[in-house]
């Protein structure tokens, strides 16, 4: 199975840089190819998104989106009181694309994949898959 | 051409899972490899997202979508009477990325695909398309 | 290196209709393949979107997207006065998936690939991979 999966335990909300993470398991999957490398979450209420991992961003983007989600009244909270996370998940996304040159994440300068959690805390999973370019 | 594509009958606007479908395309495109596979919408009024498929979440993204996009005078709107539903499908997305492990989908307990409509009633395309792993 | 980059320079905010030089540098990658194509910012206060390429819309999302986001007290704006465009840029996202058939980007009647910019003006580059689908 040529996924790689790993596990990220969150707080209540909060955005999570997995980097890192990510730039590993890209590597092992790589093993020095170019392509795309795609991170998905396998959660509604948590999303994948790229942008800097400057601490203060980072909860500013939390806040947005918690706030920028209309207060109406949500069915789905009648079952379970999370339609506003669910909401900003879908937003956002659950998934990036990300290109790879001869094995290495190729980011931008001030670009980190963060993993943003909205109903947590909890333990998530997140998967990285890589296509090879043909050559 | 190793493209699958469906239509979807909608309504005004409303959200409809299209998970079966897609599965079954994905099926028919990976013959039991493993990879990725990518569901297109071809229109720009509707969008596609990961998340779950419950009656009452289904409705209340339609409506916090249709709520979120300001209230403003749009140029849009001076030649066809929809930015808002344009707006709101760029901010969810036209397509999303799966991963696909030995021919099936692999998903999160919770996800599902859902084709979000926001100026219906109309006849949708659908494309999915499956990229394989190497070995 | 099989990614093909252009740049594009930017005013204050705006969309840009980068379809054009998508088309041709999916045209240089794909040598007549079906598959995917992606393309992708390496910054993180632009997006790329799919939608239609009517100045009035360009516009109206632009202004759509600024106002959106809820006026707050960032905290990244004590570092650097732009907050509001890393958020709205997340929101739409970094980077798209498109269809090509026959070495052909396969889109939409309305569909055009958008750059938008939040945070201008500057010199952006923009990246675009191709991933060929087995026979």
């Amino acid at each position: 199975m040529a996924m790689e999966v790993f596990t990220v335990n969150t707080e209540r909300t909060g955005a999570i840089d997995v980097t890192g993470k990510v730039r590993e398991c890209v590597r092992n999957l790589a093993k020095g190819r170019s392509g795309v490398a795609f991170v998905f979450t396998f959660h509604t209420t948590t999303a994948i998104t790229v942008n800097e991992a400057e601490s203060g961003l980072m909860d500013d983007m939390i806040r947005a989106g918690i706030s920028l989600v209309p207060k109406m009244d949500y069915r789905h909270n009648r079952i379970d009181n999370n339609a506003e996370a669910h909401i900003i998940s879908s937003l956002i996304g659950n998934s990036v694309a990300l290109p790879v040159e001869d094995g290495e994440l190729k980011l931008g300068t001030w670009q980190s994949v963060l993993l943003l959690e909205f109903d947590g805390p909890r333990t998530r999973k997140v998967g990285v898959k890589f296509l090879a370019e043909a050559d």
